[in-house]
């Protein structure tokens, strides 16, 4: 039986999972994909660090040694970061090796160039994992769904905010505290920028909603917002409401152009997200025949993450068996345009403070009805040292609207403070 | 560029939706197949009445005029039931045309012999809509989970019983009254017995076991209990007990074989199977690497079963492209044992009337314990004419010895009425 040689570039905590999980089921491989599997290589920088976990023969530090091989034919790149993991995947496939990468960063920018590359030289990029860890969801747009036109794609798609939030929900704590709880735990980064900013999740939405909608979107076009702002009190008075809130990525696509966004939503407790706890990920997809379908799992982790990357080497080995390599490429064929920010529509949570006398409401009021913005809800919340603590939810609105509003607001004498504003699903 | 034929068979409610996708999105078939598509024929009973819903030109009621047409590659099976059904597929097969089916009573008992002609005509047999209608479950379990062994597979696969079990814990009827608010509402056949005993979630486990394990489960081996002894008193102490009452599918791979089972369950009401209301469905999947995985939507209706139908026929349109086709087969390499109902383990919950006098549930307490089976919870409800209802829940215990223990309890004077026995997650 035909054996296919892999190499795996990096050998972190996902590296580590997808070599263990390599070798847990290679001899399962010639039943599964009819061939047989041999990891060849692994790429670290460290060779010392990594003998801990992979046999030191394994082991080099040498990039040559691994696109200088002609026998190894598949290669895993999990080191992440934009350089040289792009470099090396671009040299990969221009040698005829079939990649699969679980490197959002990359993906989110240079989508289109890998697939194109790829495409030209007959090779199969994959990258389910780059998008909600474990859970299939790359596949199934491609796939299972790929007779819809989807109009939405939302999920909770960073783990770590999701835990973070989870705990000031919970637990009442402030985001400070709900941080340094996730940073003990290793579910937040030394750095914990690139996740409570909302970038990581941006680019989830990016590579997401460039499939399900056949038009490329990048990072750069995904409008992001993080939760450091959101407090133990938007929580409080978001439950009061009858609501939770998540860090969504949104991702639509309308007559005028597709939405991408990632920003802290207000959405019903009774909605299927609402129940998405702790570090779990799920992806809520919308299409005209399908309807509703959610996606739910462990978007990260070592064995999670190294599931993606095994069912994309497996599809790989069939379409090595079958002669069908790049058979599901790229699927960008249309050019859709980017919807600013200012052209969604959107409910929105707000908390201000306003002298608390006669006539301040009606005041208030008429701004939001001069800008075309109609109040939903409007509770007078408590009051101290001659101010009132007022929320308001709006009806659906366009946002340039409804920041015409807050702009006039804020220039108000009367108007000591806007706390917080938070757009409501 | 080329174009390819497609026969549709049966324009029921599924057969109808699948026409209207695939006119719906014939022009982008180029773009996301590759090649263009034709509905060709369609087999109807009667043509008068399904002019209705399809040109006229289409309709034929001659299965020689399909079976015959060498220009026809693709047929489409959404006529259910047994025959003719399994005749056309395997004739269908053997003539080389590649097949999609719908048909889970088909496919859960007849699925090797139907895969393995595929596999012999080298063409494709997909059956995605057979469980779970859109939601994608197969696809997913066979290519991105391939690199898992599951333990688990586990759901919510009939919507219409979780309709009446919705509306019995939100609204507080009893079964019957249920079921005609759900036969009104369309989402029961008059003749309700293949849902509401379980029978239908059955097939859909064979066939979910059989692609999870590797391993052929056909609907005889799933032991089946259906809804219809459910009470809303049932119900009610469930939820006394933090707990709802769900119709699970319940398919385990275990060191001394394969579990698979339909029955109602009591869930924690936090589980997210918890949250599946009315008609919607949903898999949870446990993997090796993935740990928990869930997919959530709509597992019936026109569109949403059209949804799968026609991602199976953009995949199997791909495999023509690239001349992979049968690229994903029957993927049972092994042959497990199936265990018997008597060798699973499971909590018990269990409503009984006893005499209501000193001593009595000593006697009770006693015959579990002497049977092996530990009691968590014993609550005493109301007490009438002399008997007392007693509510208890067991530890985890093998079924066969909670059985030894109710054949006694059965036989004792004290005891008036064992009401019910469900099992507990």
């Amino acid at each position: 039986m035909k054996k296919i040689r892999i190499a795996i570039l990096g050998l972190g905590t996902v590296g580590g999972g997808v070599y263990r999980l390599l070798e847990m089921r290679k001899a399962e491989m010639p039943k599964r994909a009819g061939v047989e599997i041999e990891v060849a290589k692994i790429l670290v920088r460290n060779i010392e660090k990594a003998a801990k976990k992979a046999d030191r023969s394994l082991l080099t530090n040498d990039w040559q040694e691994i696109i200088g091989d002609d026998s190894i034919s598949v290669i895993i790149e999990v080191m992440g970061g934009m350089e040289p993991a792009g470099t090396y995947i671009m040299e990969a496939l221009k040698a005829g090796r079939h990649v699969v990468s679980a490197n959002k960063d990359l993906i989110a920018v240079r989508g289109r160039e890998l697939l194109m590359t790829a495409k030209e030289n007959h090779c199969d990029f994959l990258f389910e994992a780059s998008v909600a860890g474990g859970i299939p969801i790359l596949r199934p747009l491609k796939q299972c769904l790929a007779g819809n036109e989807i109009s939405d794609v939302m999920g909770i798609v960073n783990g770590t905010t999701n835990f973070i939030l989870t705990k000031m929900t919970d637990e009442n704590m402030e985001f400070d505290e709900a941080l340094a709880v996730a940073t003990e735990l290793g579910y937040a980064e030394a750095d914990p920028t690139a996740d409570v900013e909302g970038y990581d999740a941006a680019r989830k939405v990016a590579i997401m909603a460039s499939i399900a909608f056949h038009s490329r979107v990048t990072f750069n076009d995904v409008y992001t917002e993080g939760i450091s702002r959101i407090s133990a009190k938007d929580i409080k008075y978001a439950r009061e409401l009858g609501c939770d809130i998540k860090l969504l990525g949104v991702a639509k696509n309308t007559p005028d152009g597709i939405e991408a966004r990632v920003h802290p939503m207000l959405i019903p407790c009774s909605h299927p997200l609402a129940s998405v706890k702790d570090a779990f990920n799920a992806v809520f997809v919308h299409g005209d025949a399908v309807d509703d379908a959610m996606f739910y799992g462990r978007g990260a982790g070592e064995m999670p993450t190294a599931s993606a990357v095994v069912g994309d080497v497996i599809d790989i080995l069939r379409n090595m068996e079958w002669g069908s390599s790049g058979r599901i490429g790229c699927s960008c064929y249309r050019d859709l345009p980017i919807k600013e920010i200012g052209d969604i529509e959107s409910k929105y949570f707000m908390r201000l403070h306003a002298e608390d006398r006669p006539g301040v409401l009606a005041t208030i009021a008429a701004v939001f009805g001069n800008n075309g913005v109609s109040i939903a809800k409007l509770i007078q919340k408590n009051t101290q040292d001659g101010f009132a603590e007022i929320v308001i939810v709006t009806d659906s609105v366009r946002e340039r609207h409804f920041q015409d509003a807050m702009a006039v607001l804020e220039g108000m004498s009367v108007i000591r403070k806007i706390s917080r504003i938070i757009r409501v699903l």
